[in-house]
């Protein structure tokens, strides 16, 4: 994540979880809680412990010599470790012996990631909610909204943009429920020592485990998952699928913006949107950022899954490609999370505009409407090809569809001019929009 | 999928529910169960819908000439319509028009390919009992089997292979109930007409498919899901997951077959891995083709990440995107499964050759051993700047390192001789893995 | 590739290289050449190479058998060299032992993998000498067409049609270059043996290779390339960047083609890009195919690339995940060239609706005109400024920018009215467009 | 790229181009080059561009401020421009109306990102004659260090290890040339305008653009590329394929310095390698890196592809999800280069142990010599199952094949001891390895 890009893209709050300072101070968090459960346990003394906790505040460490001394051993576990030693030892020598004791690197950094993804996750469930109550909102407020349902872009049958809304509902809902069971399940304690076997524990590893599952609050594992990496994947295509139904409101609603569509607006804001050359202009800024992250995060994903594959008890090369992977996962569904949340909070909706686009097409798109209507006295086939001149007429007369069929005599046997009236109406022609509404809400 | 390697990457079983005809099957599948469906509801008269149902069998269906046609519309459902409907015609000129009564194109694809995807998937979880069978076999069986654990493809210390599979099996077994959970939520039906607004279904439309649902086993949807796709992408995310885990096991069994370690063997069978130039060679071919499949499932994912951005109520291109994208997932994971339960059936394991693997650094893996022991005395560093010393005189002298320890004067100190003999004795050196093959097995 | 699909998203000349028997057809060719060579060099005797190279026909090869072969070493050359030595050995037993001699599997299939992607970028060049030709007859048509153009999806400031062509072209002419480059470079025989060392022709491999090569109409190899990939890998980038170029025109073209700007159209057809459902929509079908396809292709370049990583003397498994990558990578882009190439020949322009959509902001988009002619006389700052409040007082008052900067005193001081009419004309507005063109057609 | 593991994965000199005060101050130079190079045409006042140039410098912007800002337009340019015009303007108020003049955010962003790309692609290209100096160096000294070749990870023939390395030499050679190509087409001016037709620079834009260019250093444009993104691509893709490249020499490292296998070994330093836990052990913390970022890059390509497919004159979130994505490949593949770089220059090859490992198969990667020298007497297939036979025999007896072979009756009627002798020498068998070394280095 580049800073510079912070704001167009990302949500700063959850950002701050993933800075060097933070990532280091999740490391301490661990060793901290690994000193502890062993004292618990009677690995180590109780004295070294509380010593070695003391001393795992971030303050004590010097980031620019844990970063050149990381190239070493390949990770920031090692040089850490060192740094943090040091420190403990200038306090109590005999406590010192006792910090990292018997956890390997990826222990430490395995379980950080953890609490940090658990953090931000958390963040990210809170912050559905609220788009969820916007959602629903959007919903309850344009049950009644009619505007044109698009199919491949082309203006297709009414809608009403509650039923529309609803969709993006009925997937955030989903995901919801997603990212809750990610809290329950997938927030895993990585501990077990160099190839997980908890040979330098006493005996005692999966007491100590327990313990520090507890403390750090991540789920008890079942066993060591240094190279079997599917909860974390799991984090991933979760966070890839949410950030991808994101993307559909985005899509949607960057759409309906075009200037000759013009249905539905990101809300305005003193300089939002705004073009430093064109003045007029209402740019979907919003979703632009939400848009420019679902072109980001499926590849990800992809990186993600390819990494699982890790040889033997430790993985070469794949466990460290995972690092800035899933942090860009996250970071990013986090922005398109709060993106859309700024979007549909105080989206603007143009109803009348919606109602002018229906007459576009000078009731072409009701032309189903007859067809079906049709089909029911003179069958499918012929209905359609009726139905088919008439819409050749509107094309080369310009005149509306309606009036035509008024005056189609072949028609004019099976339909009333009442019965014409009402299936050119929008209003009459949104089918079960609201029963869908309904079942959506859960009402 | 070509055809040509089908015995290669594939489970044939799996594949048949791909080919042409199947797929033609499966939205006649549909068709039939609309009608009935309709019939049931009172939408079109039950002698249409006999007439149809009876006609909804691909051998009635041209197949060129329905490829031939698609690309009209873009789509096969469009002249697969049409198509029945001219069969129906010759048979009850009335039914022919109720054929598809009501619905889109994209009702029938994508239910079709709910349907699909569901007997796929039902053949992939009775595969992954099989599979988790075997593992558990192999765990039990080899409990007690001591190797060395390898840590970034380095010799690091001893565990059990019981307890390397228990890691893959634990991961197995994670997946099955992710897959169990997709065959519970995620195969909904798809319905609602043009927009999804049930226009054109005498306002009966939710009971239709309510109806249609229940004949066709798919889950009653909750909204028509035409551009909310994550249903199915979670069922794409779930596959690329259990596929990674695959792909984990011939990632491990292909190196253990390295010439160099020789621990672990493929199956042998006549003819099998040979190759054509090198008689002596026991090529890894179940796992290449593991591995060559994990290789794709990861990008093919991510297209279907990337196609949930889909426009309004119809996806321009997105929605065909997916069509052989998820295919493609789906036959690549099972031919994985297959291939990773050929490849466990009848493992062979060389415990032998392992021990004297473990011997190759000349008591090098268990310097820490050492080092952990002295630790306890003389604190983490000392110790081991002390056995690093060791180390090098092993590498310099070409002697065992057991015997550089029981000569070292200091260590001495410290270490009685039997003391000493423990701690090189691998089979005392394998900690906690029993302990946690226990918590995956769940006994 | 799925046949059901073949004339919706693809090329059926293209594919017609890639189905089994064609892979089988370019295999054989390469043992034919090989022994031809081989004869040449004085490896094997010439009347062996003759009955090989009679023998060396798909007729005599049981597909059926051969598919069910492969699963056993791998890869379908080992059972056709099993099936091919049987077919010389019943002509002639002493040319049996020539047959397939000293080469390896990979050698043979890489080399038909060439073979093929060779005949495939053949026809792509081809195609895309035609769609140049099509593209520049359409900048040249439309040099003075007059649209909006469209930054973010919002209007903008007036282009012509033409220029926006030229940029499609602009791209298109470059990937024509790469293509070029690809058929000179790229198309490289592989031959070495086993490990690539030609430890079994007598010493005389190279010459032997020199002869294939020109045989067969492949360059020759520096080293063997059996895990060296690059050459393959940029035939994969060079088309998932011409496939994207043709993406870039099929976006633009259905964005265009929506039902509320209506100014461009696939050519139309009898039955083409209608829906079942609504008789009056225009399908961008073309365009969606294209789409659908620059969905998939990045994803499978990505394989492409990571299956570059590829172990000592022979990919496990990362070659073999190449074969129906590469394929698929060629038929989707051949497949969007030919859709390109259908919705560009023939392709409708309303220039009246264009005409008439840069109306529709009442002025707005020529607010900067009005800004900059005002910044060369008070500023950039206080132009802008001035310009914002009487876009607002559009937006309020529904009235035309023009009327509103005609009326406005402030500006009036610096603009005449004829000045005024001048900045409001969208021909006027099109700055160096004509110039750009000049380039791109280099005139 | 996450500073704290800067130097884990990458080249910080290469980094240096990537933060945010490089971006800053690379979009200050193109404003600073814009105002010269309108002043050399007559478009802005000299001494307007005087002050303008001096003023672009990155101490001159509030970096913070900026970064707030960038949201509410979607790009750092805007607020860019606005900071500028103030700064300038409190130097000169009527040089202040020339900043940015007649630019649009992407004329500057794309170009800024073509510098820094240009800087980062130089420092690459100087990076890889390093390389290519450091392999041809170890192909020259391991012409003659025979090792096996590896197929599937099986022993197969001796080769090498300089024929190996000249593998990797050939593919990097063929890279540099690609990066070589890049550094005189791809890297291109952008300038245009809002909509790329030059309507704010008096008519003289493309003598500016002609200008710019050459105080740049960026090539020409042939027309404004906003949403025609092939040259970037190209720069994505080319890197991809290095990338890959240098991928393939760190899987062969890694794989050779398996504790089982021990040939070659990355250059040792004080602590490198070292592990936390595991004193003896030698990582090949180099290599980890390339596979980590090998895993990375293919994906980030893909999303550069699917950014082609961008809508109208400006891309809708497309342009924008490039940013981060080329800065991520530049940065990991110069991070790849640099790692590859270092572990190639001192890398420790052990020979003796190569020529033990030849042996670890008693004779059996022999077996083809026997195989082929029979097979010239009496046919390839006889001579196949013969040697097959006593293949076997190894496996089950533990003798060396070469003495199976000399007491087997049937094979000495066709070989003499001599002979036999001479087929079971790995010096004798690397076949052309010196001939093809030749060719790659072209001597």
């Amino acid at each position: 994540m580049q800073h510079l890009y912070e704001a167009i893209f990302y949500d700063p709050k959850v950002n701050l979880l993933f800075r060097d300072e933070a990532i280091i101070q999740y490391m301490l968090q661990f060793e901290s809680a690994l000193a502890q459960a062993q004292a618990i346990c009677g690995v180590i003394p109780g004295e070294a412990a509380q010593v070695i906790s003391e001393c795992c505040q971030v303050a004590n460490i010097n980031k620019e010599q844990l970063i050149a001394d990381a190239a070493l051993g390949g990770n920031v576990n090692i040089p850490l470790v060192k740094q943090l030693t040091s420190v403990v030892n200038q306090k109590d020598a005999a406590a010192a012996k006792y910090v990292h004791y018997g956890a390997t690197s990826q222990d430490v950094i395995d379980s950080a990631v953890m609490l940090q993804l658990k953090d931000a996750i958390d963040l990210i469930a809170k912050g559905l909610d609220v788009l969820i109550e916007q959602l629903t909102l959007l919903v309850e407020t344009h049950r009644n909204t009619v505007m044109i349902g698009r199919s491949f872009m082309q203006q297709a049958r009414p809608i009403t943009f509650g039923f529309k809304v609803a969709h993006w509902l009925d997937g955030i809902l989903r995901s919801k429920e997603k990212v809750d069971d990610l809290l329950k399940e997938n927030f895993v304690l990585q501990l077990g020592g160099a190839v997980g076997t908890f040979h330098g524990m006493m005996g005692r590893g999966l007491m100590v485990a327990e313990k520090m599952s507890g403390l750090l609050g991540l789920k008890m594992l079942s066993i060591p998952w240094h190279t079997q990496r599917d909860c974390l994947a799991a984090i991933a295509t979760t966070l890839g699928i949410l950030n991808g139904s994101l993307g559909k409101i985005a899509k949607d609603i960057s759409l309906l913006m075009q200037t000759e569509i013009a249905e539905v607006f990101e809300p305005s804001g003193k300089g939002k949107g705004g073009s430093s050359t064109m003045p007029h202009k209402r740019n979907p800024v919003g979703c632009i950022a939400i848009l420019a992250n679902v072109q980001r995060v499926p590849s990800l994903v992809a990186t993600m899954l390819g990494t699982m594959v890790q040889d033997h008890e430790r993985g070469t090369g794949t466990w460290h490609a995972e690092w800035e992977t899933i942090s860009a996962i996250v970071q990013l569904t986090a922005g398109s999370l709060r993106k859309a949340t700024e979007v549909t909070n105080g989206l603007e909706v143009d109803k009348e505009q919606m109602l002018r686009n229906i007459e576009i097409t000078k009731g072409l798109i009701f032309a189903e409407n007859i067809s079906l209507a049709l089909a029911e006295k003179i069958g499918k086939q012929e209905a359609h090809e009726l139905i088919e001149k008439c819409c050749q007429e509107v094309q080369r007369s310009g005149m509306h569809l309606k009036n035509i069929v008024l005056e189609n005599t072949v028609m004019r046997q099976y339909l009333t001019s009442s019965e014409i009236e009402g299936l050119f109406d929008p209003v009459r022609s949104i089918g079960l929009c609201e029963e869908w509404i309904k079942r959506v809400l859960n009402i």
